[in-house]
């Protein structure tokens, strides 16, 4: 039996991470903007003791290909993650939620602002998935000229990440002490402006809503360049990934950790959690049954927009589907950092055409595995015991059938081998993990007994 | 018995409106960040079929006056407003949620995309009340180097809520039909990018969610300068008002409603909502020591900090508070358009410093009504018949104490007299205000038929 418990995120996609769910029958069809699909996810997540539930997000139309993709994809169309999650955290009482949002294109006055005000209205539950925004048909609805490039993108988000984090501080935790008998509501010495004047941003402060229950909500960053590992290592709690191999997420993982040093942080204070796409079966046969449902469900003109970021400016319905492609690129500048662990796969494989794009629409480059519960469990603990994974990012490929199918399958599994909780152990998402409180910037050191 | 039924909102800050509530007993003193009292008020209002809530907003700390009365005001940390109404949409289930947010200080698409999904998440029921912002302490917040004038700041809000209201239109109302069998979502043709280019802002679009279940959240505006009536004019649907006397309110009513006709609108499809600050009793008595309980929680700092922005740069704590003021201003530039009325209404009563201020703090000049439930109920009627009011904004004192009073005692007797509904008619926040579904921009217009 093992001490340590494992981490679950359920990471939603709207439809399910298959491209083609939502034509699946165990699919809501309209779910980007179903609230009551995303109230029964989020429930049983909770009855799964699921750590948190996780959007990905973009502040734009998510779209690839041309006007045959455009019409045959399912994820056009859906709700901004922090009002979401604040809905939601009233229908359930345990349960994190993470919540993207990007460093590139908001304000950290208002981003400040709407996770704290989520953390006081979830009362500690709200994370936040840093993300500088990998999309590059963004930057007009923001009145740019340009999508930054990677490095000023990263650059921006260790100062945005700072800001955020000095305003979350402006009340100190004992700021406001209420007294009706007195009058003092505040203490003004315990109102703190912030003054930031950075390279990307000016901000004065304060924040105009008191320190969150968790200090700060929890971090979390999702990038696996080498820029994004160096913002982990600075400032993230937990960090979702995407690797199809033991070895590959056991170097990352060793990596990451390695990073943390020189920031002054501990191991402990970063999960590492890959992402998973579990296709779950009462038998081997079912579940690959199932994955091949899936699979047929795909129409080549999605599967081929897939491919798509990986040769710009090519023409690729000329190419034969069940061929290799005619040529590797290199990973083209500005795109999602998976990029490089995809093309890799197509040089070492030698996948064809159909093949690269049937792995790709499947979980988008995550970690497929079919089987039944007792295989799942397997790679999960064999990931979990040897370095490669404090828990995992979830991805059911279509929802909310294959989330009913893990808590109902997977989880007493991963019970029974003392791997996973049996009861929630905390008020807090912070406490859920395992995390500390931060205490404020402008707290005094407590003096150490002699 | 009239046919026409007025409107109600119900206007919640935090503790009460009163700027001592906190310190009252019928108040919960950590309001702004509880969200428990935000559940119960919110369910007592659709309790008392209140057609709406609705919270103010400043990005930025609301603090007036130096150090004594920034101690002593209960107003400085409270919930964002659409992460908060996203929450209280999944404990109720006919309300309307109005949220205001500032076309100065935020961004339109990101402002468009979280109505939109209040909206969805609401099923129908978010409105959002435009302002453009009158705090000058703000604009640090944003990394700007002044607070832009009225003038500049109205022509930007014209133009932000053009393009908020194209946004919202991305999508055709039948854009999505999401045929499982021939695995088609989205007609392409039926998602529209707005390529808005304009004086302030450049906004590419489309949305990335589809148009909302009310077509276009509900718009509301507040301001009564001469920019704010032409706003209310060109876009709002609703527009909250401040006046104390019925002539005022009148004059005000006629004037807005015939502004609309030059926007190719009709007075019906703008609902002017006055606020009444109503303190209740089962007697006159009873009322008017509800009220002197009220004022004498008020410390004079905190009175005299609602002054300070008439004498901008006097020591207001030289003056001796049962004096009138030693000279009365002309409305200071940049001040909310309540000014002038508080002002007139110094020079015209002759009030001392303690009256003006004890007057403003009761409801920051609006209009407070003490009295019996008949009372209340027989000066709303008597606005309600006489051209000065659609309905009103309704201003709780003390909270939660003056809402479940209001809804338990003045609520009945308008029902009683045939003002008020029995029960909710429609579905979405416009259908109970009996305002149409706006359509959209893109919409063919329907052929007559002959």
């Amino acid at each position: 039996m093992s001490q340590r418990k494992l981490r679950l995120g359920a990471f939603i996609m709207a439809t399910g991470h298959h491209v083609a769910a939502w034509r699946h029958p165990g699919s809501q069809a309209d779910a980007g903007v179903n609230i009551d699909h995303y109230i029964a996810l989020a429930k049983t997540a909770e009855r799964g003791l699921f750590d948190q539930v996780f959007v990905a997000d973009s502040p734009g139309v998510w779209h690839q290909g041309g006007r045959e993709s455009l019409s045959r994809q399912g994820r056009l169309s859906y709700f901004e993650p922090v009002t979401l999650w604040a809905a939601l955290s009233q229908v359930t009482s345990h349960i994190g939620f993470v919540a993207t949002a990007s460093t590139t294109y908001e304000d950290p006055f208002l981003l400040a602002r709407k996770f704290a005000s989520l953390d006081h209205i979830s009362k500690g539950r709200a994370a936040w998935n840093v993300v500088t925004t990998s999309a590059e048909n963004v930057f007009g609805n923001f009145g740019l000229e340009a999508h930054p490039d990677p490095a000023t993108r990263y650059a921006r988000a260790h100062e945005f990440v700072d800001v955020v984090k000095g305003l979350w501080d402006s009340f100190d935790d004992d700021a406001l002490p209420r007294d009706p008998a007195s009058g003092v509501h505040l203490v003004p010495e315990k109102l703190h402006e912030l003054n930031h004047i950075g390279r990307f941003l000016k901000v004065k402060g304060p924040l105009n809503i008191e320190r969150p229950p968790q200090g700060h909500p929890v971090i979390v960053q999702a990038g696996s360049s080498e820029d994004g590992k160096e913002l982990a290592a600075a400032t993230a709690e937990a960090i979702f990934t995407a690797w199809t191999s033991l070895a590959e997420a056991q170097a990352f993982y060793k990596d990451v950790k390695g990073r943390l040093a020189k920031y002054g942080r501990r191991p402990e204070q970063l999960l590492v959690l890959p992402g998973i796409s579990p296709v779950i079966g009462r038998t081997e046969a079912e579940a690959q049954a199932k994955w091949a449902e899936l699979q047929a469900l795909m129409h080549p003109a999605v599967g081929l927009a897939t491919l798509e970021p990986f040769w710009p400016g090519e023409d690729l319905t000329k190419w034969a589907l069940d061929a290799p492609p005619p040529y590797i690129p290199e990973a083209p500048r500005g795109i999602h950092s998976r990029a490089q662990v995809v093309l890799e796969l197509a040089r070492r494989e030698g996948y064809t055409v159909r093949q690269l794009y049937e792995y790709l629409a499947g979980a988008r480059g995550h970690w497929v595995v079919v089987g039944t519960p007792q295989t799942i469990a397997d790679r999960m603990q064999e990931w979990f015991e040897n370095g490669a994974a404090d828990g995992f990012n979830v991805m059911p490929p279509v929802l909310p059938q294959s989330l009913d199918e893990f808590v109902d399958l997977v989880v007493p599994e991963l019970q029974r081998r003392g791997l996973f909780r049996t009861a929630y152990e905390g008020r807090t998402l912070r406490e859920n993990l395992g995390l500390e409180r931060p205490a404020s910037r402008y707290a005094q050191p407590q003096a150490k007994a002699a």
